[in-house]
């Protein structure tokens, strides 16, 4: 009667808000195949393009596999540093599990992690090296991670607080940008990036346009990520959900014109490229605070957060910016317990900033201990370069 | 208890298609943007994607300050020709506002309005006279004219009766296609656009796949645009939302084909940017109706609409459309008060007819009397044209 | 009171899911065009794209003039074979008719037949062709097949059980790909194909990136297109369409990682052409039984539908899937009458599976009786095929 249409209403709305936020993350993956298309030089098109395509794929099978199980299987409470249980989904055929919903969102996330990474190792990476990275990321580095803070481990209540991220600037960000700064290093620069003196050469992308595109589209998927993260758009959850919306945008609108202003005052310029950067960089920057901020916070974060250079980085300040501005009314709005917000906002509060702070700390070292020396392995088995005369002919 | 789930669960139903169909209308940016692009010259291809993206981001900054407080901000029932108060969403930090998601769409409608206009000016327009322009257009200009017809202002009273703009044909593309065409006629046309005799040289965009591209990403949106400008789809408005979607789909089709075949009857050639230009202005002509004209007059309206050259042109058709078209049944069902609806439906009615035709005639001369001087005082300051050398080398 | 907006609710949200879904397969249009303008010579660009531009436009128009009466109109009890009625929506003036949202998500699947055929016959056939193989297709040949398996025909009863094609392999894929296979054989191969000794000669497309884009597109259309084909969300359909999102997912993975590993076996290079081939695949053979398999199968299902070579054989090989892999218990779920399953899930029960393979080849008969004769005719009026020199020279 009347009271289960009512529920099974208040199921369809969620389940068809969380999809369809997933549907906007996966176009992300497409967003990064035409940036990172753009920015590499003809030659290498085909072959960033299917690394691209390949996240999504090896991500959707290492997460089903594994990911999900380390991730939030098993009963989360027992252990604070991993899930366990449900590989492959093997609940779901005895009728112990079926939300689907929740392991699409969470595929269409780690497959955004592995292909932030894409970028960074461009034009030189072998496939091998690759496709194992990939793999190595979905299934166990992230899923790890994404248990600690948002699947009831361990830095989900540090300092009797716990991280505040509300959809992944230390989770995903941090995690894909770390991760693609050491198999940078590793990998060593392009051939010809620095000449005699050791000074950078410029390698430009082989089209603006592309990029343009790409972040268009990311911008567009980044609605998905970030009011998305509510994971439900019922009770009073749409409150939560149109306040992302917003600062999302503005944070955005805020970087993007950022770059603009200090690219034309440094170098005189106005640069699509920087500006897209600059973009993205809001983007990344407000997206663990999106849902408890005020609007002129977005402004500040966005600016800011465009200042930096690296996408980890970004990550990293974005996951700060929820210790500095986060309102406690609007973390309260959206349900979570009535703790610490940002000590921009009430000075004698510093439990949350301490949790992001600690938290992202161990979460790069996690990355780092765990991406250092499987690169290492690679390199030692040959996987990891491909030879130098590939990379100068091209890998199409 | 049962009340409050259902009442949230039609909060959340309403912001959750609100927000969506913004998310939609904002990739019309991306649309526009490869539209753009693929319609100038290979040298000119990043000077208009950065434009374009200025767009986005210098419209959510200049709208959030000032546009939003001048089209819906204070109580409308004062003032009829502007809004006032909650500049910069500051009422949202004390509490008084919280309507983010109606802020994001109208964000959203406020940065197609500047959009629209760069096509215009493509290929010479510095861009300091873009950026003042986009700021002028998202701060002041559209959001009066919105204050005027949506925002219960004197447009939305004129005649005893008021203007129908379903979804903006005049609010939207005629303000954005008007103000576009004064700054095309003030910057002048491109060097080397005429000949010696005065003929006009064809200067062919670089893509046509761009182009097509681009168009499909606006068709797309527009399905966000127009079904989505019911502003909710709880309550009956979902029969709304349905016919809105049915009427652009069809409109759009008969305008491409109808530019097929008038190009394949008149220059003997299947003409694939005309019939892109054709599905554009057929969406451009239903925008104002879609919710009220039956499927055989979308057909119409679409036919003609593609007949129309000019952007500015083909909102004003559309507008008038509503005055012609429309139904009063259906303008019931969706919630007005039982006014008139088009001559067409009955002759004897002529009311809305002449609230739209009148509308809109005010509100052309309301952008030409601020877009004009705003473009010959830029002129006048040496900001508006970049130089002939620049124009000819390309802004990249 | 509180009854009526339950209701309402429910139709709010099945009609924003239904439209929504419907959108996205509206832009696997874009994909296709991309896909295919990626996959033809530079010279044939703009036609293929003007083409696959025209199957969303002439389709809308046949569709609402013919098809959705052929496929559900009148009253479908009936007549097993053909719809009838409400030709234009013309019972919707009279009030009769108001399922706009199932025309609008019926005409999107449509167009989607109509397009899949734009590659197999593309470079070299003429639009008077291309415009009436569209407006035959859209208004009768999909239609009264839509009406056998979805309407209430007899193939809903087949066997006593009836076919279960969830979301089209055979309704639109199979159609569509036979229809495409007899108009590649009709019209001949490309000038220059094969060489003397019959050996077929390669004919790279122009754009990797292109391809990539339209399959990212399609990818993400795809939601739309099998998630979309539960017709709402309301009740307990959430489970099902959670289901549909994650199996598609999984597909896909599998049909791409397949097609990487065979092309590095067998040819020993990545090749990512094919592996957005096998990703499609995977797509299309997921299509007839996404609802009502679990995941496991979903991985085979993907994997095999990789291996298949054409469009209308994989999606043979998805109708089979039914009954092959289709879960009893997932069928109820879905609000199916409690029938026979696939024979792997009850060696036993093999009803589902006759119906769909006896199905599939009397779909396939119907295609081929109607379209082999059509493009015969064309072929004997001399509008079929573009001139030699028009081909060498491009359609551009």
């Amino acid at each position: 009667e009347l009271k289960q249409v009512v529920e099974d209403n208040v199921s369809g709305l969620d389940t068809m808000f969380v999809l369809v936020s997933g549907y906007m993350v996966f176009l992300m993956q497409c967003g990064f195949a035409m940036l990172t298309a753009g920015s590499v030089r003809t030659k290498n098109t085909k072959n960033v393009l299917l690394k691209n395509i390949l996240d999504a794929c090896v991500g959707a099978i290492a997460y089903y596999l594994f990911g999900w199980a380390f991730a939030y299987g098993g009963d989360s409470k027992i252990n604070g540093f991993i899930g366990s249980g449900n590989f492959a989904l093997s609940a779901s055929s005895e009728g112990d599990f079926d939300d689907f919903t929740g392991f699409f969102f969470q595929w269409a996330f780690a497959a955004t992690a592995a292909t932030i990474v894409s970028g960074s190792v461009a034009e030189r990476t072998s496939f091998y090296a690759y496709i194992s990275y990939a793999f190595f990321l979905t299934a166990f580095v992230y899923p790890v991670v994404s248990h600690w803070v948002w699947g009831g481990g361990f830095l989900s209540n540090i300092f009797g607080h716990g991280m505040i991220d509300f959809a992944g600037c230390s989770v995903v960000h941090m995690v894909g940008g770390f991760a693609g700064l050491a198999g940078a290093a590793i990998v060593g620069p392009r051939y010809g990036r620095f000449n005699a003196e050791g000074k950078p050469v410029p390698m430009p992308g082989h089209s603006a346009t592309l990029c343009t595109l790409g972040t268009f589209m990311l911008w567009f998927g980044w609605y998905g990520f970030n009011p998305g993260s509510a994971l439900g758009i019922s009770g009073g959850a749409y409150t939560v959900v149109a306040r992302c919306a917003v600062t999302t945008t503005i944070a955005a609108a805020a970087g993007g014109i950022t770059t603009l202003v200090l690219k034309k005052v440094m170098d005189h310029i106005f640069d699509l490229l920087a500006v897209l950067n600059g973009i993205l960089a809001g983007l990344v920057a407000i997206t663990a605070c999106c849902a408890f901020v005020e609007v002129w916070a977005a402004v500040i974060i966005g600016a800011i957060g465009a200042a930096f250079p690296i996408h980890g980085a970004v990550g990293f300040w974005g996951a700060l910016c929820s210790g500095i501005f986060n309102s406690k009314t609007y973390q309260a709005a959206a349900g979570l317990p009535d703790q610490q917000g940002g000590f921009v906002m009430d000075i004698s509060e510093w439990k949350l900033f301490a949790s992001n702070l600690v938290g992202c700390i161990i979460i790069v070292c996690w990355v780092l201990v765990l991406i250092v020396p499987f690169f290492f392995a690679l390199n030692v088995m040959g996987l990891l370069r491909i030879s130098e005369s590939e990379e100068l002919i091209g890998n199409d």
